[in-house]
């Protein structure tokens, strides 16, 4: 497991995360980010006060996949969560432990920011993620509805 | 509608706010937060860095409902999201429009903050506030699971 390494992202890894950025849109079968998005992307991740932090996975020196997350509130815990917002792995890196390795230097920040949860979506036909989440005994959340309403901005 | 009025919350509304707490744990059949906790939500929204908000509806005077919420980002976008975490209007004073001016109120917040998207969860069986949501043009987000994974913290 040596060969692999989860480390944070610097803006110097700017090309790398926009190329798993656009690979992680295809998967999804969704339009990558336009550029003005991929700019604020970026700007955004290394501004002072980021809304939302990178993790990068390194295989023998490669970018291999990344991880995207933010804290979220349980009023009824009063307690942060850890919402993990993407986690994508590059498709010449997969079966080699990088999605676990994710998973536990995750579980190690909720720990550390003392969180009760950690938390995030799947897509219903992803079949193969859904199958990992459950054997790190994750369940899905299935008396919930999630609402969105799309807001005006400029 | 000048008798209901749409405030931030003040440390000493922290009663108010706990009693209102309790009747939405009852509402939703869940044991309300135990006393730790709501020490720890009260201690959470007035300290220096809120990892949420709260708005209050006065209805002549009287505390009727609360909105807890904070924002979340969305890689696809590459803008902030406002998560309503809780919306709660007291059984008295239902059907007074409150419920309909919290939303007018978030969503203003929302548009100030730049966000694309207004997003919150409601439980499966509570039609009532799903066609109050349909209403405000909000949608389900059918395609989507939510995974949640526990964490032990101290």
């Amino acid at each position: 497991m040596k060969k692999i390494k989860i480390r944070k992202a610097k803006k110097s890894d700017k090309k790398n995360i926009l190329r798993l950025v656009n690979e992680l849109a295809g998967f999804e079968n969704l339009s990558p980010p336009d550029k003005k998005a991929q700019g604020r992307l970026i700007r955004d991740a290394f501004s002072s006060n980021p809304p939302y932090n990178i993790l990068l996975a390194e295989y023998e020196g490669q970018t291999a996949g990344y991880s995207f997350y933010f804290f979220t509130y349980s009023s009824f815990l009063a307690r942060r969560s850890l919402y993990l917002e993407d986690i994508y792995v590059s498709e010449k890196f997969r079966n080699l432990g990088i999605g676990k390795m994710f998973f536990n230097k995750l579980i190690n920040i909720a720990e550390k920011n003392k969180c009760a949860r950690m938390e995030w979506v799947v897509l219903d036909w992803n079949v193969n993620a859904i199958k990992f989440y459950e054997k790190l005994n994750a369940f899905e959340l299935k008396e919930w509805k999630t609402f969105r309403k799309l807001i005006k901005s400029d």
